[in-house]
């Protein structure tokens, strides 16, 4: 079985992930800043997932997918590639299960995250960006090996894992007697956007769901207003190194386009002034990808006319270089 | 009646304060990082106060105080005088409680904790530093308008509003199904050591409890040998700007004695390092003062005979550009 041939996840398959992953990961704080507040003129809510078990919500994915693995497939490991969060994901999934597994980095990967990757004890296996494919050598080792390739987001127990995010979201709001006006994610292939969807769609019929992008990356933004996937004009940069996918993904797009409003796009110096506030207003580590949902509403691309925001800051993987200098570079609100 | 002639606070009047302010102040999260854990060999836990409202855990005490004034009491209003977390969680108790609130500030304050301050509704008066006599500028605003002084420490109800930070540490462990091996905590005037030494005394007696200091500024520390108060030499530097009270407060020591077991201290450069290391493990935002029982942990100054150790993160109002500045002198682990 593959994993496209299971059916789209719905909001029991989110709630059932929740269930899977709540003695490992973490229910994560939704912060507010009074201060914030008033100056924006309505609450704020920063879903703070830098504070998840490896610094991101990839964990959450990972460990409900490698949680249903079977006896022998857990004893055959999992293959992923990944420069980034979704290689520590499913590393420490994988350390916490007792699985074997292989992440397939790109050799010019932060030295750090390759580090970290290791240091959940994962097998690294380095890749010449340039010259080598890492598909082809992940399905290497799932062949050689019979090992399960973990992807990053086309997968629906993957998507439901990163749905805890939105079920926690509707959930928090619920105890202090709130509903979302309008919920906000970062987006790269559309793991997250999705399984929040799905949950705040289902929890929070009312709500309006924005994906947010950097500026030349706002490929489900624009795929929303085609009506169909398109791709990334080519030679676009940006700091955002978490969300530079090309395109969304089929199954991620399938199930975010019913449930999305639209798409908001900020620029590399919005991102600046996002980690800041984060720093000045949350005392948060944000990582440049982390902030674009952040930096939607701080810059006004968010209408003003919700009383409930919810922003989710996706990671907080950022080496402490990169963070000074953004700091640096920023704007003051 | 005077604050001072309160009795001494106990394990009840911990508990009282955290039903008092539970619907205002946040239980803040006690992170861990597998990843550091390895590294160190024991379990480390940070109390996360940059979490807490305005920043630090004083926001605690304060609306613990606050929370008892009488009616007549709550219409004259509070004064206080205080460079910076005190300052904040003054004016933000005041302002949920509808208390109005006068904060005595220095004028060479940082901009950002006046701004602040102001933000949350108190009126700031600036005094000169070289100049002037905060306390006797106080006495005038109790005198003329009949203002309750709210002390930084030197209060039965603050030390019992910030002992909550110990109470939730052995109740989230308790969740855990362990106990606290070692509690460390930064010092100041010593309202957070005393308020939580009373908690982790009385819930877990067989903690061990340490004060931690910046070098030159461990008075608490030097006292704990003396046997008696001792003030610091003159002349330190510190960039710990929280923690440079000269000497132990009266009921502060006396609730410390008895219930601490030593005192550490760190330098400037060694907080750095910690401030990079909560940034890195934790994603969070520590101030410098709110970093230095960290820093006694990975300095190992904390004797290595703890499975489970806990620092208390006091706070995280720090400027961006010396938050970058100390990230870009720190060494990683």
């Amino acid at each position: 079985m593959t994993s496209s041939s299971v059916s789209d996840p719905v909001l029991a398959d989110v709630e059932a992930a929740a269930d899977r992953i709540a003695s490992t990961a973490i229910v994560t704080p939704l912060l507010e800043s009074p201060l914030l507040n008033d100056r924006l003129g309505f609450r704020l809510f920063v879903k703070a997932e830098p504070l998840q078990r490896t610094g991101s919500f990839k964990f959450r994915g990972a460990m409900n997918r490698l949680a249903q693995l079977d006896t022998g497939e857990r004893k055959r490991g999992v293959v992923a590639f990944s420069s980034g969060n979704h290689a520590q994901g499913v590393a420490l999934a994988a350390k916490l299960l007792g699985v074997p597994a292989v992440i397939v980095m790109p050799a010019d990967a932060p030295a750090i995250k390759i580090a970290n990757t290791r240091a959940y004890g994962a097998e690294v296996v380095l890749y010449d960006r340039r010259t080598e494919d890492r598909e082809a050598i992940g399905a290497k080792y799932a062949s050689d090996r019979g090992m399960t390739v973990v992807p990053p987001y086309e997968d629906a127990r993957i998507i439901a894992g990163q749905g805890t995010v939105g079920l926690e979201i509707c959930r928090q709001l619920d105890g202090l007697g709130l509903k979302p006006g309008a919920v906000l994610a970062n987006t790269s292939g559309g793991g997250l956007i999705a399984g929040v969807a799905i949950a705040v769609r289902a929890l929070a019929p009312a709500a309006d769901i924005f994906t947010c992008e950097p500026a030349d990356f706002d490929d489900m933004g624009r795929s929303l207003v085609a009506g169909r996937r398109v791709a990334n004009p080519p030679g676009g940069v940006s700091q955002c190194d978490a969300l530079l996918a090309a395109t969304p993904g089929e199954i991620t797009f399938r199930l975010a386009q019913p449930r999305l409003t639209g798409g908001l796009a900020v620029t590399d110096a919005e991102v600046d002034d996002a980690m800041r506030a984060a720093f000045e207003y949350f005392k948060l580590v944000v990582e440049p990808g982390g902030a674009v949902a952040l930096a939607s509403v701080l810059t006004g691309r968010l209408p003003r006319r919700y009383d409930n925001v919810v922003v989710v800051a996706s990671g907080g993987n950022v080496d402490a270089p990169a963070f000074a200098a953004a700091l640096n570079r920023a704007q003051p609100l």
